[in-house]
């Protein structure tokens, strides 16, 4: 605390992880509390959330900007009563070099064939599989933004061939560029690794499906396609998913986001022999690099700075 | 075969490795034998040799040069009556490229708790445990040649800090360079994540020792030092890094190679829940890419140029 006058003050509203850290060090530039006092708080200037509960915002009616917690902000957005301020995401070169590393472990599991690798020293079987390189490999990357574009220059590094597909027209080096409904077939047929960076939106909901599955590239050197999901889990269908790997239309998945989370005990995503589950875990934010930026934009805001990463609330990313 | 005289036939010796696909590509410019004739076959020049009986080379007394099929060539050197002729060894992109995707894949399997995450998941645990990022990890490369230059630019692009070892001071953009029998212990202390990709030579031969496993930074992010072995199995003592991954002064292993291949169904090294098997498998020598390679090489060397990737027999690689 350093001061600020009251209304100046932060409002920290947090589901689902633990808000110690961030209580700590967001109480370093601003006076910070949990919960608005009474039905309409007007000492709170900001807001820093995630999945804040429907109706809690409108409550302040001094609010001046929302701060989500991470790079995606549909966990924002799905409050009807919403009030009309901008929202700044996460972008940070710390969230987006876990989520290089994330995507990057993925691919090489399933390109170096990981699973199989894992079974044969089970039995102690000394065999080499037929080994592509990465080079014949595609990796089809959806959505070019901040973390896509981030992971598609690491796997070009690697020597992957590398597919990508946005909403508008992207040029970006060593990418072959897809967008749009008439880019996303195209995109699939290409694409034998495909990983999922998209943000939730009505657009998106939904989108890893049994008919997307179904146009990747069956006949490339792995074998079958595999599927890395770390954007959002209601990005797919999980229903889907599994039966896409029952019908051999997909051969693997590594899966770090679900439809619901933590991911249910009877979901049989948990104990598939071929799908890899981590606990939405790609690129956590984390506090001790994301507070003091968000500090330092309040600060820049009310010099009278233009506010950096504000989401479109009309694409809804 | 195009009608090349007899005496400039190519002595084909593979063990452990299938021949007939080297006879097929390298049948497309030169004739071919599995055997030399007689006590002394005059009609060979070239040799294209994977660990060949001892004394079979000294038959040939015009060969003009030997060619390893491999990058490393101590499986030629190992034949004391070696005829005192060229060795050329494998320097060939395919190679490089596949190497650099296992380090990168072994690497980021440690880094990011491959082990711990496939534990979680057999248990159904939903359970983020902390992740550093890759730079404040060091991947220290033993072996700064063709392989550990490559896969230093790799990891640099993904994130990581990285270390090298080699014999001459060497500079590498992005690397922090140790060299020579002074700068190793430096080196170790400096590193999480050791790399082996050095040449098998009087000089490394069982280098990867107790002694040396316990010089690796200990206090690091991962909780402990990690190796991963893809230059041959004789720089490892086996028995020293089982001792090492019991008293914690390990963390975990990643091994392609062996002291004795393939690995002796006995080794706990199979069982180990903390080491990783592959069968010699993170770069083979593909002989569509390398066959033609080495026509080229002796039809250069028939015009009168220089032979490319001689081996220094002094230094042993
Ligand atoms: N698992 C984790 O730990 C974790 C961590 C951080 C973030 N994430 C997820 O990753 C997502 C991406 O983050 P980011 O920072 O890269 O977001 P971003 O910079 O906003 O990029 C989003 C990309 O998706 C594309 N896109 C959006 N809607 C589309 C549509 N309907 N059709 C085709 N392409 C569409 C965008 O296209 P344009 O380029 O045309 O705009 C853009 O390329 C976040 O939204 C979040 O959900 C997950
Ligand atoms: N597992 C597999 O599938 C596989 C496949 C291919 C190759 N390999 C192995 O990988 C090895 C490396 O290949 P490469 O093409 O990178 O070889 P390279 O170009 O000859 O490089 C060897 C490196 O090791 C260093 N070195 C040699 N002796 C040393 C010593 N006594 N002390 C310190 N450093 C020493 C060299 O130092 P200087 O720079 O000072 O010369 C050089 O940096 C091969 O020899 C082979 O054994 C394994």
């Amino acid at each position: 605390m350093t001061g600020q006058p009251a209304a100046h003050r932060i409002l920290l509203s947090i589901k689902g992880l633990h808000p110690q850290r961030w209580y700590e060090l967001l109480s370093k530039g601003r006076e910070v509390v949990l919960e608005p006092e009474g039905e309409a708080d007007p000492t709170i200037r900001y807001a820093v959330v995630w999945k804040q509960p429907p109706g809690l915002l409108k409550r302040l009616p001094n609010l001046q900007v929302i701060f989500s917690m991470g790079a995606g902000v549909d966990h924002i957005l799905a409050d009807p009563e919403l009030p009309d301020v901008p929202i700044v995401r996460v972008v940070a070169e710390n969230l987006t070099q876990h989520m290089v590393e994330y995507v990057c472990w993925r691919v090489l599991d399933h390109h170096r064939q990981g699973i199989t690798y894992r079974a044969q020293q089970r039995e102690k079987i000394w065999h080499e599989p037929p080994q592509p390189p990465a080079s014949e490999v595609a990796v089809g990357i959806m959505g070019l933004g901040e973390l896509g574009r981030a992971a598609a220059k690491a796997l070009r590094a690697i020597g992957f061939t590398v597919n990508g597909w946005s909403r508008r027209e992207r040029r970006v080096e060593g990418v072959n560029g897809f967008h749009g409904e008439a880019g996303l077939t195209p995109f699939l047929n290409a694409t034998d690794i495909l990983v999922v960076l998209l943000p939730l939106t009505p657009a998106t909901e939904g989108i890893i499906d049994y008919s997307v599955l179904q146009r990747l590239r069956r006949k490339g050197p792995l074998g079958g396609p595999c599927l890395i999901n770390a954007g959002r889990g209601r990005l797919q269908k999980e229903a889907d998913i599994l039966r896409a790997l029952e019908k051999g239309v997909l051969k693997e998945a590594s899966l770090d986001v679900f439809e619901r989370e933590p991911l249910d005990l009877q979901s049989s995503l948990w104990t598939h022999p071929r799908v890899f589950v981590t606990p939405h875990a790609a690129a956590t934010s984390d506090p001790a690099h994301l507070a003091p930026l968000m500090l330092q934009q309040m600060e820049a805001f009310e010099r009278g700075e233009p506010l950096k990463n504000v989401v479109d609330r009309q694409a809804g990313y």
